[in-house]
């Protein structure tokens, strides 16, 4: 059994009463949170961490990413929807290889840890590539293979939903429970409503849930009422698929009623607060949702559209976002944004136990390094990490007590091999080493 | 006369053409820059640096600060700016010692230093302590003693106009020309017409500019009308305040010809996007005032509204607030927000050679290192820096041609001393060592 003792660390718990400890000790036993301030007499270290100058924070879970398209980072820029994807992600996709999405995982999978993110929603395709970087890593992670359910010719990989239940069978508990899987119908605008209803009932006799797309657009929301007389999620209702849990990204556009049918359906909403504002999609109307009642996650989309996997800046995005657009500097307050950005994303993907520092829980922790001007004073600790932090304050990120970060280094993977191998298949996806930067005369 | 030869590195040079450059080398000789690219036969190098996977751009002017503010950073969340001010700043700063400054300027300026910024333009109170610290810490600035016109025995420290103006005559190209000073009238709502057409007149005898925050609400803009009978930018106008370079603050609310008048002036708007964010305040209209031959400069605000003193993030936010706004992702596009974070902000602070990376230019640079996961693929250079970088991901800085931080080590202050002093004077400033935070159940 590893014992580990963290002495002299801040910790900022989240738990329900905002406990924020300064000068405290922290124990890990057996990948779980043993002790928090008061550490029994008994209790043997096999390994004693100075955490003087550092705030313990529960680890980020990302409830909405694609984690291998971190290989067309910065090849989608400044584009309307439609031309973005077009001209852009499917020309890059068009030129996927099988083997290409284990290294974009691999390099997601590095920023991700170093960046305070110890579990992430991915949906994407080829999926037993991404299952085996988790395994490897020691993240956690939520993983759906994408379909759009236009028969196999047509989607990438030639995969069908029989094939996606096939890797559901294969790695649903696996890696110690490290890795949970759900369906991943693309969204109602692509699957066709028998093919969805196809994937719900699926979903149920499997006993597990769906990772979905919905209500990007007010067109989509039109459409929607066009086409079947629904909102998107009162279509996505209809056919059974919040009767499953359900992760649904975006869910910007919601008509009335929408809300509390969510909330109903036990479903979570993953605001992607900086795709978004990115790509002028609108705003996800957190508090609406919150005051319905409805889980509300955070996630950072894929690269092509964000462009990193950085959910402390999700967090800070989606208390800036909610603020500006309300004109309401009390919209989103207090250590609300981290919440969203840990619990909730963890009660989304099935790990509910984690997302906040208590006996018993997973020891799913980030060490911030605060000895840095930026996060100075700490007159508050939550608004430090909230709104001076950066990713790059993140020394040490412990994923079931295991150290994945420990002072600055990767423990799992090979970061320098990784750097290479995912650049080197990204310049041949897209065929080139370096396109002009748009540029203006001021 | 110190040669500096940079070897092998990426230069994202911002010039007219936006010229990129991969494995290139930089020769910086007696604080400028000498040679890019191609470099001479003859250059005799005192120093080689190894510039591999690194970027070289043009450090961050930050153009509109409170740098001793850090010391209440945290210390006014979430509060609407009424009580923002009377319950926090204002009783903060009624416990501001003159040797505070100091220390608050300290910490500042190992912040800015650390995330990439160069130079400064400040307004706050006591600012030959401020002035002190660009001298020792080696950045330049643009300093502005903040006064009001209320008669010194209401003026934070006692300053008359007839003081600042000793400060201008004291510090006016000072330190090899690092420091430049203006005048630092607050504002058309706290200032009088005549203090405003004094301190003009003043400014014009100086032969100096001023530095003047305006029109940061639409209640501003009405009471002035009814008051004055014109708009903050159209009272300032009238009472000569813009016939003198002039940095102007915020600048969200303006009216029919408001854009054609700063530019005719040539004066600066200064946009400060994460502070008009989190306090609801409104998007400065950045593309309407670039078409109208404006000026914009971006500014991180003090870090009681902000939190931090990131420039890096100014210019992503800049990007992202248009995009939202419009609901245009193509607005703010390519290396603009760049452009308007290094080379406007020199222009409007008097230091207009800097901001570009081309030879004769001041060898203000900042190394980016990009080896790191979320810095790859390297598809666009631009795009890496502005959406996926990070402050942190700053290796070293040079002003001209001097390291402020090497290899990640400040080169010019003690910065452990720094951390202990500030925090300690902040901590007796507002009278706790921690404040609980405010705390949600979801």
């Amino acid at each position: 059994m590893t014992n580990i003792l963290i002495r002299s660390v801040d910790i900022l718990t989240l738990d329900d009463a905002g406990t924020v400890l300064r000068d405290a000790d922290l124990a890990v036993s057996d990948g779980r949170i043993a002790a928090v301030g008061r550490i029994p007499q008994d209790f043997r270290a096999n390994e004693v961490v100075d955490g003087r100058g550092k705030v313990a924070a529960p680890g980020f879970f990302n409830a909405h990413t694609h984690a291998p398209m971190t290989l067309v980072r910065g090849w989608a820029e400044d584009l309307p929807l439609d031309r973005w994807f077009n001209e852009r992600i499917w020309v890059a996709e068009s030129a996927l290889e099988e083997e290409d999405v284990r290294w974009g995982a691999y390099l997601a999978a590095a920023e991700m840890i170093r960046s305070g993110t110890v579990a992430f929603a991915d949906h994407y395709f080829w999926m037993d590539h991404v299952a085996e970087v988790v395994q490897e890593s020691g993240l956690k992670a939520t993983l759906a293979w994408c379909v759009f359910g236009l028969g196999a010719e047509q989607e990438i990989g030639g995969t069908t939903l029989a094939r996606t239940v096939e890797f559901v069978r294969r790695w649903q508990g696996a890696a110690n429970g490290r890795i949970r899987t759900v369906l991943g119908p693309h969204s109602p605008y692509v699957c066709s409503p028998e093919f969805l209803a196809q994937v719900a009932q699926t979903a149920a006799d499997l006993g597990v849930g769906c990772h979905i797309h919905a209500a990007e657009s007010q067109a989509q929301v039109d459409a929607s009422l066009a086409r079947h007389g629904a909102t998107p999620i009162g279509h996505l209702t209809r056919l059974g698929i919040l009767d499953r849990p359900a992760i649904v990204a975006h869910a910007i556009y919601l008509g009335p009623g929408d809300m509390e049918t969510l909330a109903e359906k036990r479903a979570t909403v993953v605001q992607c607060p900086n795709c978004h504002m990115k790509l002028g999609m609108g705003t996800t109307r957190v508090p609406d949702l919150l005051a319905a009642r409805v889980n509300v996650a955070l996630g950072t989309d894929g690269t092509a559209s964000n462009n990193n996997l950085d959910m402390l800046e999700e967090a800070r995005l989606a208390a800036l976002a909610q603020k500006h657009d309300r004109r309401d500097p009390e919209a989103m307050a207090g250590d609300l944004p981290l919440r969203l950005a840990t619990q909730a994303g963890a009660r989304a993907m099935g790990f509910a136990e984690s997302g906040v520092i208590a006996p018993g829980r997973p020891a799913d922790i980030v060490l911030w390094d605060c000895n840095r001007p930026h996060l100075r004073p700490r007159h508050n600790l939550a608004a430090n990490l909230l709104h001076a932090a950066r990713a790059g304050d993140v020394a040490d990120v412990m994923v079931d007590g295991r150290w994945l970060l420990r002072g600055g280094e990767l423990q799992t993977l090979d970061e320098e091999r990784i750097l290479w191998e995912a650049e080197r298949r990204a310049f041949r996806m897209v065929g080139s080493e370096l396109k002009q930067v748009r540029a203006y005369r001021l």
